[in-house]
């Protein structure tokens, strides 16, 4: 309501007192939405504390209303008038209906949107504000893309390339995850696959999984291909132990030496505060064009949407011009309600719990390998954890078996790695998959404390592997 | 958003000119809102066409967020401080939780809730408005009640018995259907039952179901019982044929004459001009102190509410202040929701459409009627028709079981009457229940087209009754 | 889905053994269902635990469904088929629009509404259960009432009534709250208001604040009225204080030696396991014919229903008989979500908050009534709590203006009762009104901790209250 | 439910033969439910008439629980579990999570998530049959990607790239929309613009507006650059008058002849029987690839999604293969709920309707353009209409004057094209851009009768449209 709309009620509706009451409340309210969204404040901020549902979804609704498929005399003779047919449809979307963007830009503000336009640049400066806020402070610009991770480092290979049109080669830091490496071929780019090295630490007899990035490879690729040939160097941050994070602030060092472009594909990163220190560091002392990280993970919304952030506006702008046409507005809103409810203490406590559940589990596996004589692989990795499977080995069943029963018992999420597989995907063969390096022998399991995982989940887990474990042994195992 | 938000939105989020096309359909849609609450209007008008729900849901959540329950920053330290644990019953409410009406009247307002007040008072009006339009433009006050119209009746009758304390008797024209027999004795009051009389053009000899209103028995009652004696008269409009309206002109004239409160429970009628009719012409010719009506049936809501309405504002002020404490708002609201969704051209249409529907219903049913040599009983009635069954009476079934084979074939609402049963409630003796008249002999069935029906549901009522005449006639009645 | 449309799904669409594995989960839900509703449970049981939104919004559909409104090829022909025509109605009620019970019975079955039926009568049974857990485990009965405290006690008056017809008085210890008093005059009874008398340990010079159920002066009632002319006696437990429960335990005694039933007004007291165990003492001790809540108060609903409970059928089946027409099923909708969602460890984890929210509110008053030179009003309420203000009365401001500065400032709830006060409803006198007893004389201010309240609202209060006080006395105690 | 569940509900509940009656209602429903998805019918088909919407949640809803993030007992240990943490954001997504697709595959199935994957195979086929039926029974594959037009044209021509490394360049005729030239752009391909020619029914004197596609030039550009060095032709349908649509029946004859891939950008053209007759006729006559419309504009959903259909497999399965990783599910969903919203009938009657009112249009339009002693622009555009505004130049103002007026008086989607302006876009001139020919000279306006517009909006438009010409010729026109 208009202000003067409150003024304006019969009092034969209401008396005149206790509405000025309730006027006040109103202001209050309002006030909140003017701090979010007025123009003193060059960078937006996150509320401190979450909002309630109610005031969030005021907002909301105010915002779709400015679009024009809500207007109430709406006359539209265009081909594309933002009309949803089906009710369902429209009430899900909270009437957004034009999307974001405009034809060349996916930041550019739409004519017949003003609502959506100001929820998508809401959204992106609230993402800044997050990632600076968290552990990135130099980071300067983010962009929520409606698309997921894997097509975002695809579209930001594409942008960086249009600047490197000579390029043609992305030297990449071997991580098993299938889609990573298969946005490089669906940029048209050609994968330099560059295996990792035995970190020092990891040099212990048994001890056969390697997992630093191999610096010296990098170098001698770009030496050997030519600067100009390669578009840039990809590495990532979060991935399964007991690889580690690639060591991004070398390779940003190595960026800025060849004056390479250097990506970072932080798929789950943002919710680590280790790494977003390492993508701060290594801004500071190299070079990072951009890293990526998917909204679903880091976020805990739905599957479909990346953010790109960067030191600089340059290559982010250069993502979001590359983007044709108008595109989903779906996953922006989803991420501003997100933002919106949890408040920059809310995300911090889910990141605060996070890292405590991840020491419990690591205790918790670390009990249970000592008590099957195995062990927990050394590395750094905040999230993802494993633990060796040497003594499960048989003839007659495969340790795969092992994830099955778990998956059988409710626990998903739950991989079991037995170095013994190959995998060729577009021709590019890849020798014990899954383990992420050539040289890895010793099979093993990962689980993973991700964000949102709760007490419950761990107590469960670690309970049910112990019943699988011994049943296996048992049954398989002793038998032989 | 207050006004000065708007000036304040940050000329990097959206282009101010954008903004400003988008500002002005905010206020056009404001103003729908200010003609609807604001102050010169003395008498609040349903809008003309329905709103859209965009607009609707705009409008009832500025109205909630007017309630302490919503309040940003609310600290309550009372008894009763509208919290609602369960969101799921939050988001039903749309946020309402205070309730309408202040201990000892329904249309107080209340201090901690001038968002419910103002939502009971606005809908209160508007349902005048209503009456006022569809057909009794002499109405001048009406209240929702969120009782369903038995107990409406109910707390009518206790009204005006406090204002009549030495009255002991009801007289009640006899209609067959429970809840309003029942409504009387709730109030601790007796009832008198007066039998319909034969109406003159209802006098054929085959012809045994009478339905008038027996006027020279409700004067006789009123001198024998006296008339302090007599709490009210009470008198129905709709109901199931042949039974007609209840006689209320004439009705209102005896009110009048004797002095004697005059209740109409009007159940379905508001859906029929021609019921609205009847009471206007009563309320100018005689006296009638107060009709009530079901929102349900009048309005296609939920049960649940019900509307008291009176041509001065005593009887209607008498019931609002004997509800004893707050009660729930929910009412109000569904009725809210769909008058603003319906205006009152809506309403109309659906009125007009009903009308024609029934002409339909009564067309087909009198051919089929005809071609199973039986006819429609002769009756006023807007709403029900009742069509005999004469030639069907078997030894071997009860034409009830006519009634479970619809029913069976999806059909509800068409009742059976064989005229044939008693029933007795609190010690009073019904013959012939369910007929409205210890005189009927006719075995019949009634069907109706109430408000909303639909032409399908008609013709497929009409196929599937032949199919079911047809197997019971040659099943049972040509076997015998 | 039935089981057989999962076997039917085609293999193009989903894998088999996928498709298995979420077969198990879907089973594993339904018989959750299974149990809430299968009929070898005779008492059906809250879960122990709450079940999350998606479970009880599957249920609810799932019930919804069994109405024929919601037949997918539905044909009405009677003058109440359940249409609802303004799909935001629709929505908010989950697709249920035949209320609750038939003609004559809130507990009946409906034919046409089998899934209203089963849900009104599962949520009357988890009630009872609740009720039972909780701390009367004697209750063998309990029906939800779509009308709120007040009327609700009208109600069972009037059912109370109708087995003493000759019966006029109810016997009532004062409470200084209207909607109870009037529940008595609109049930068309004369209520005897029975003054409270000084506790013993109340005789200190200075208090004289006075709070035990004046027993001898109930018997003197009796015997003078005679038996057959009370109708029922009428206490109250949750009140403010420095009002005490009336001592339902020895009325429930003298309700037994005159067979004069008696009604509890337990009005917000199933929240607070005191209340609930005078309840159960007083119904072995003696005889209590009904106890009845709100279910806003007590069930963190929006206001509307009230729960009527007995020790035996008799009470409760005749007020659930007396109902004339069907109801509102609104309000047992809101109780079932609630009950399902909290679990019975929900709420009993909320009453225990309450209770330590209580001692937290106690504590702080306490201290700062000290540091006034006031005191904490001595009483065994255990929700409300009375601070003197003797020391703030002034000749040139009124006390209630400590509670319209604590409204400004955001606070709800908070009563000032200055004894000064009369007030008259309908023709009968309270002297002090405010204060429960005409022999009143401190002037205090009341707050609760009631059901829902937060530590926040409580450390809110406290200190707005200091604020107030320190004002006040500055401004114009000190200026005197 | 399962169908034990129904037959263990107690019958102290619900009496049996009500619940048998709701269950035969319960049945039917399902039925529904299996005939959708069941796995005799190899092709899915949308239901002849659309469902209401409690039937379509209710399927909505079981296929949601068959997502693991849904599971009542859920323990996930990946880094990645479908986990939402704002409320909002689940239910708008009606519980959905996970996505749709697998890493490399968009209709892969998900092991986690078999509902999603239920969902999107479902609608998929949906579309396909949509596609069949409404004029193009040809087609053999459809699947919906989460990206827009524009994006998703890019990563076709990526698709078709990846089996001709080799090429480079894209044949394109102009049309002068952004996102279509970019896609080639963000595609890494060089655009080859081939422009419009005159075709001869547009030869005479004053028409300077030519439309035809300039096969000829088509084949000399490929036998020009090689075909080898060809990615693919690239043509458009649906566009803004008076540019017609390709002739893409040629096209795919030249396709055909040089074994050249052939993409169709038929952006909004499902809606209209020409475009889809076209497109069958191509299929028959020669190659067409693929062909690529928007969900947005064609079934009316938010922007955000598009659909990539074709005559084999091949290369909608390589699109759909080259998506990297995972995608969002909430297009489909939007989808899926419209067309079971819609049924086939629905939508048939939507195409009918806009036909009708394209030919209201174009009627208004001639008759004002005459008055006006302008002309409707010759085409056979079966969507937009273009009026000439020769007769409206002026020295002062530019002719974009009108356009803001128009859209100043609330209409939108109207534009004026001068064809005196230039864009560069990437290095690429485009000459009287807006005119998608360089050598348009006559300005007009255009406007469209899309998929959704009403009546009243014709009616509006052309309303505004007279009194905005006549106020810009006495204002501007006629003072020169």
């Amino acid at each position: 309501m208009n202000d003067k709309t409150i003024n304006s009620i019969a009092e034969s509706l209401v008396p005149k007192n206790y509405l000025a009451l309730a006027n006040d409340a109103r202001q209050e309210r309002d006030k909140l939405v003017r701090i979010l969204l007025e123009k003193v404040n060059f960078i937006k901020k996150i509320p401190h504390d979450g909002w309630n549902e109610t005031t969030i979804e005021y907002l909301i609704a105010e915002l779709a209303m400015l679009d024009s498929n809500n207007f109430n005399s709406r006359c539209g003779v265009g081909e594309r008038e933002g009309r949803v047919i089906c009710d369902l449809v429209r009430r899900r979307h909270y009437n957004f209906a034009h999307g974001v963007g405009r034809s060349g830009n996916l930041t550019a503000a739409q004519p017949k949107a003003a609502g959506s336009t100001l929820m998508a640049n809401l959204t992106n400066s609230l993402v800044r504000d997050l990632i600076r806020t968290i552990g990135v402070p130099n980071c300067s610009s983010a962009v929520v893309v409606p698309m997921a991770t894997g097509m975002t480092v695809m579209l930001t290979l594409r942008a960086i390339h249009g600047q490197r049109p000579d390029s043609k080669f992305v030297l990449w830091s071997r991580v098993d995850q299938q889609s990573c490496f298969k946005s490089i071929l669906a940029a048209g780019l050609t994968p330099i696959v560059i295996d990792s090295v035995l970190s020092k630490e990891n040099t212990t007899p048994k001890q056969s999984v390697p997992f630093a990035t191999d610096l010296a490879a990098f170098e001698a690729k770009i030496q050997e291909l030519g600067v100009d040939k390669v578009c840039c160097l990809l590495a990532t941050t979060s991935c399964f132990a007991p690889r580690n994070s690639d060591d991004i602030i070398e390779l940003a060092k190595l960026s800025a030496k060849y004056n390479v472009p250097h990506v970072v594909n932080n798929a789950y990163g943002l919710q680590s505060t280790f790494f977003c220190h390492q993508l701060e560091r290594g801004s500071r002392a190299g070079r990072i064009d951009a890293f990526i990280q998917s909204t679903d993970k880091n976020l805990l919304v739905p599957v479909g949407g990346a953010i790109v952030a960067g030191f600089d506006k340059t290559t982010v702008d250069s993502v979001a011009r590359l983007y044709p046409g108008r595109a989903s507005g779906s996953q922006s809103l989803d991420v501003l309600l997100t933002l919106l409810t949890l408040g920059i203490n809310g995300y911090q406590r889910l990141m605060k719990e996070r890292k405590a559940l991840h020491q419990l589990l690591l205790g918790g596996l670390s009990d249970l390998a000592k008590s099957y004589n195995e062990r927990i692989l050394p590395c750094n990795n905040p999230i993802s954890i494993a633990m060796t499977l040497e003594t499960f080995k048989t003839q007659s069943v495969q340790l795969e078996m092992i994830g099955s029963m778990l998956q059988k018992r409710g626990v998903s999420g739950c991989r079991v790695v037995t170095t013994n597989d190959s995998k060729t995907i577009d021709g590019h063969l890849f020798t014990a998959w899954g383990a992420h390096s050539s040289m890895a022998q010793v099979p093993y399991l990962t689980c993973s404390a991700a964000l949102g995982i709760t007490r419950d989940e761990i107590s469960h887990f670690l309970s049910k592997l112990n019943e699988v474990l011994g049943k296996y042994r048992s049954k398989y195992v002793d038998q032989e």
